[in-house]
Parts: C-alpha cells; sequence; structure tokens
C-alpha cells in the first residue's frame, strides 16, 4: 500500500426533505450572499428551487441566481457566473443539481477570487482557494458532491478538462434521494454507470497488498449490481435510490482509493465521445469501459479474475483464469445494456472516420504528449484501436 | 435507510514515516503549545516520542507532556491533565498511542475549557467544544483517531462510560502502520477483535434495505478476515498491518454505519468485563460476542446467515438457515481463538459468582434502568444468562 493523506471534510446531510436544511448550512458555513447554480428547468418545475429559496430566506441569507448550466457544462457560463459574482458580491456558491451544475459552480467559485484565467486550474493548476461551495444533490453520478474535482468543457476546441484542489471541495452537500426519484431510467442508468466507472477507475490498479480498498470497491459494485436494476424498473423506489445516492457518494470522496494507483483511462477516452457527439458521459462510459477492459485485460488477468468472481458471482475457471476475467467483463457489459445503456458510439452517430479525430484530441489536444498512462500506458495506436472497438 | 448525518473532517496522514509530519499538521491546525499525551514507555523506548518532539521542535511548537495512560484510561489521569493544560496554557493535545491514550487526551481537551466536571461528558452531555486534537496512532483497535467518541473509567465505581461529540474528533491522525508491527500477537489480536466488532455492532441492525453500508462492512470484516492472521503470523508485517489499520479507521468513522440502528450491546457488556477484571476492551469482546450473537441469533436469523455466507464462506443452507446462521458465529469464534483470543471469562479468573455483580453493574451502574437496548432489547435475566454462557 503506498503512502496517503485522505482529507473528506465536507458535512453529508442524508435524507428525506434535507433541502430544508440549505440556508442554516450555508450560515454554518460562513454564507451571506449566495449565488444559486443550477441547470435547466427541472429543479424549477419540480420546486426543488423553490424549497431552497424559502430556505435561504428563513436563514436570512441573500442569494442570486445563474440557470443553464447543460450536461459537460461549458466554460461560458462559468466566465458569466464569475462576472455575477464579483458584480454582486457573492460570498457562498450553492450548486443546486447533478455533477455537471457542481462542477460549473466549483469552477465559478475559483474563478471568481482568482486574477487569471480560471481555465489555469483546467491545464494543471491546483485550487487551493475559492469561495465555499455548497450542494443540493439531483443526480446520483459524478460523486463531485464529495470531491475536489471538476470538469469543464472549454468551447473553443471543445476540450473537456478536469481540475482538483481541495479549496473546491464542498463544505456540504445535501443529499436527498427524494429527489432521484423523478429522474427517468436512461438518466438513471447514465448515472449508474458513471458510479461504477468510479469505481472500476480505482480498482484497476498496478499497487498490490491493497486488500482493504479492493474489497470496499467490491462492495460498491456488489451495491450498485443490486440496487441499479431496482431504480430502473421502479424510479420511484426511495431505498433503492438510497443505496444507490450513498455508493455514489462513497465511490468518490475516495475513502476506496487511496494508497493504491488509479486508472483513469476509461474517463479520459470517454471525454472525447462526449466533447465529439454531446452524449451523456455515463452512456459515453458505457461504451467505453467494456472495451478497454478486454485491451488491457492481459496486463493483469488476475485482477479482472478477481472482479469476476467477487462481483459478477462468475466460477472461477482454475485452469483458464483469462476465461474468468472474460467473462466478468462480459457480465459487466451485459449487465449495462440490461440498464438501457448504449454499447457502440454508432449509436451516437459515430463513424469509422471519427477514431483519428478522437485519437487525435485524445492524445495530443490541448496538450496532450501522445499517450495514456494509467493501469497500462496506450499509445496512439492503442487509443484508436479502442475506438475502432467501440464502432 | 434512516436519514442522518456524516460529517468526518479529520485529516488522515497514512505511511510510513509520517510522524515527521506532527510540528507542521499542528501549526496547520492552529496549535502553538501542545500536550504530548502517551502511554507507557513503549513510544519512549521505541524513539517515537523523540521523533514527534524533533517534529514539534522544527516548526517551533512549544510542548508539555503528560504520560501514564493504562489501558481503560482512567478519569485521575484526566484531572491531572486538565490542571496541567489550565496552567500551562496548553491549545492543543496531541495524543500518542493507541485507544487510550487518545480517548484521555480527548477527554482532557474537553475538560480543559469546561467549566464544570468534565465526568458530566461522560454521563450524556454532548462535546460540543473541546481543544483541539491530533493522535499519532501505535495501535489498530479502537477507531478513536477517526471517531469523536471517547470512554473512559471512573475510580469511584469502576464505571466505564463514553462520551460523544463532535469538539473532540480529531483534526488530524497519523497512521504509521510501522509503528504497529512491533505490537505483540495478543495486543495485535485484541485490536483486531476491536475492529471486527465495531463492524458487528453496526451490523446488527433493525433497519432495512441498508445493502450498501452491510456491503461496506462486510468488506471490512472479509479485510480483517484475510489480513488479521497475516499480522499474526508475522507481526513485522507491513502490508498487512497497513491494511488492518484503514479497516480499523474506516470500521470506525461511520461512514459503513450511517442510515441504520446499530447494536452496541456487546460493547456495553464487555465494558463490565474490562471494568471488573481490567482485561483488554479486545479480549472482552471476543468473550462476549459470540455468546451475544447466539442469544440474538433468532431475532433475524437471516441477518446472522448473511454474514455467515458472505464474511464466512459458509454454505447457505436453504432448508435451515439457522443452521447456517449458527455456523457463522461458530466460525467467527473459532477466528478468535485462531488469533488467540480467549472464550471465557474464567480465562480472566472470573467466576460464577460475578454474574451477579456485572449484571447489576451493567443493568443499574451509573444511572442504567434496568435493561440494555440495541439490536433486542435485554432485560436483566438476559443479560445474566448472557454472562452465564460466557464461563
Amino acid at each position: 500500500m503506498d503512502n496517503f493523506t485522505f482529507y473528506s471534510p465536507t458535512k453529508f446531510v442524508f435524507g428525506k426533505g434535507m433541502e430544508s436544511e440549505a440556508g442554516k448550512l450555508v450560515k454554518e458555513f460562513g454564507g451571506s450572499k449566495v449565488l444559486i447554480h443550477y441547470g435547466g428547468g427541472s429543479v424549477v418545475r419540480s420546486g426543488l428551487l423553490d424549497r431552497v429559496k424559502a430556505s435561504l430566506d428563513e436563514a436570512s441569507i441573500a442569494y442570486v441566481e445563474l440557470g443553464g448550466v447543460k450536461p459537460n457544462p461549458r466554460s461560458g457560463l462559468v466566465y458569466e457566473g464569475i462576472d455575477l459574482c464579483r458584480k454582486e458580491e457573492v460570498d457562498f456558491i450553492l450548486a443546486v443539481g447533478g455533477g455537471s451544475a457542481i462542477d460549473s459552480a466549483k469552477a465559478i467559485a475559483a474563478g471568481t477570487i482568482y486574477d487569471g484565467d480560471f481555465w489555469d486550474y483546467y491545464q494543471g493548476k491546483p485550487i487551493l482557494k475559492a469561495l465555499p461551495v455548497g450542494t443540493v444533490l439531483t443526480i446520483a453520478a459524478a460523486g463531485s458532491e464529495g470531491s475536489g474535482d471538476s470538469v469543464i468543457t472549454k468551447e473553443e476546441g471543445m476540450f473537456k478538462r478536469g481540475a482538483s484542489g481541495e479549496g473546491i471541495r464542498p463544505k456540504f452537500s445535501i443529499l436527498n434521494p427524494e429527489l432521484t426519484t423523478t429522474l427517468p431510467p436512461y438518466q438513471t442508468a447514465c448515472g449508474i454507470t458513471d458510479i461504477m466507472a468510479h469505481l472500476y477507475e480505482r480498482y484497476l490498479t498496478n499497487s498490490t497488498d491493497v486488500e482493504v480498498t479492493d474489497r470496499l470497491i467490491e462492495a460498491l459494485l456488489l451495491t450498485m449490481k443490486k440496487e441499479g436494476p431496482r431504480a430502473i424498473k421502479d424510479p420511484a423506489d426511495y431505498e433503492a435510490r438510497a443505496n444507490i445516492m450513498w455508493a455514489g457518494t462513497m465511490a468518490h470522496t475516495n475513502s476506496c482509493g487511496v494508497g493504491r494507483s488509479q486508472d483513469w483511462s476509461s474517463h479520459c477516452i470517454e471525454h472525447e465521445l462526449s466533447a465529439l457527439y454531446d452524449c451523456a458521459h455515463g452512456a459515453g462510459l458505457a461504451v467505453t469501459m467494456p472495451q478497454v477492459f478486454k485491451y488491457v485485460m492481459n496486463h493483469n488477468v488476475m485482477r479482472f479474475a478477481q472482479a469476476a468472481v467477487r462481483v459478477w458471482g462468475c466460477e472461477m475457471n482454475f485452469e483458464n483464469p483469462e476465461q474468468t476475467a472474460l467473462e466478468g467483463i462480459d457480465a459487466f457489459a451485459s449487465f449495462l445494456k440490461s440498464i438501457g445503456m448504449p454499447s457502440t458510439i454508432a449509436e451516437f452517430g459515430g463513424k469509422e472516420e471519427d477514431v483519428p479525430v478522437l485519437t487525435k484530441s485524445l492524445c495530443y489536444g490541448d496538450g496532450g504528449n501522445g499517450t495514456l498512462s494509467g493501469f497500462v500506458t496506450l499509445t496512439e495506436e492503442d487509443c484508436a484501436n479502442i475506438y475502432k472497438m467501440m464502432l
């Protein structure tokens, strides 16, 4: 196990009706004027935004609003948010929505008090300082409610890049599973896939002797395997939603990923899909992961066999562990299909001629050096091969 | 799943040599004059205390010392520590040791800035304010390095009682598994048992639909089942120690125990054993748990069958789930024996005439109302029966 620091000082307030605590929590963490940042109309239509505002009013917290966050959130709205926060002297950002609203809120929080262009952070500068951020989560997926990470797409060039730092870790996150019961099955499935991707990215490690984190990751994958289909079958099932929501948060605070190398190749490879096709991140991951796993499987067959046996309930084939490893990947792919996820980029309208475009952007776009490092170092040729497998 | 708040803002700094960060961390969390609080000679003899002091010196942090914490830490030393901190105007408490040193440090931290008798907190008053506490952990066991809990024994009456509150949750905890490689097998086994007890106390729930936390608890139990015997066999095995240490911390931050009712009967029943016989808490738990589990098993046979199958690798007996449940409890009892733990109070010198003494203190001592609530509500007669089973 490698040395590590684990610091997750986010206050998670979980359960039915908890959005009514928003005002009290903003006050607890020192906010007096809030930017409420959200996406489309659903938080308005559902009455959630009104409930959040009522809670802020009750705590005598002033606020301004900025809606319009899109999936794969864009830099344009971030710049707009930064201007608004400076003009209005906002001192707290409250995201109401899923990973996109939260990631956009984090970018605004960092950019508002930064002298330079906020995009510097998305080119590798760690975010040490930002306005405090709180969240009211409406989609179990990205894990951004408990992480110090944010992903933004820059319109010029459509580069989708991530930034990290303790400065943007939320002070509090309100997790009310009720808010996710109105999500349609497709978006629910995208969230399930994203959560499982966060787990697999950590599972694919070159570190040895990491039983405790292996077991924690497997625990959360097993939870998703049981609870995911339950939420797809009955979107209003509170208990399934609650299990998924806590699993999604635990999957990405990194308590199950410490002390070990991680992969994140599938996320990088997918980011090009959602940038080019504007597909949902989870849907892109569903297409990406099984092909990446098959491509890199022989780097450590036993790791994939372990997942096959412990998570997917495969019988270990002691004469032929490759067979077991492959069975586990196939079981995962079948699971993703069963919850309604795509398995090819053709389903996004992708064609063979896109392969070099995707590969070039992945390997050389916005500062890339031609290879992708992780569980296995992938060359440009490897990346092209993987994209071809997704056709 | 029940509503809950989860807030674990402790910075965990994990790995080889990390005690050298102590000074920097005290400074980061605002300390300028420290009480170093520890137990016996081993932290002195091993050179750990000198390394911690060197780290404080390097960060220009002043300090005073108070050693002498005993297992089942006593109120007498707490009062002494409070006087010392007030006299020396200490503003940060640094515990160097295991759960006893940490629990004693927490009591001193709370008591120093409290007008009344610190024991008030151990009679149910929540600890909202205390001096900041940091820890350098030397024994993986109590989980106190990541919890807002403390257990102290009051000399008058030998009452062993717990206090809780966000005020005493450590600001940072340094977890260096190397420091635990010198622990003798018996103490190691006591720690393993305590960690597994923290998991079982959470596992025995009356809440339904708690798959995510069930799976996380099972993950940590599986880790202990694999890594525990490895550390007993080769105490110097760093990797086994590292897995146990992180599992021990994760077992008690409560991330795996949120949203569900918990038991804690075994801890209460055990506290009387360590108070009367001054046995190690872990050893007392090893005697207690299997008998408690057998006594309450029929309250929810399937819960015990689930642990038997998922943790202990038992075959599910679909015709007779009781058989599987019992097999799992027996497997756990055998595991505890295999790592050198006792299974009867006779091994502590206990006798049949102690049963009414233990029962009376448990059920009526220091404010008890005659019953013990948890997974199953236990009457005085139940408690006496359980103690008899331990003879």
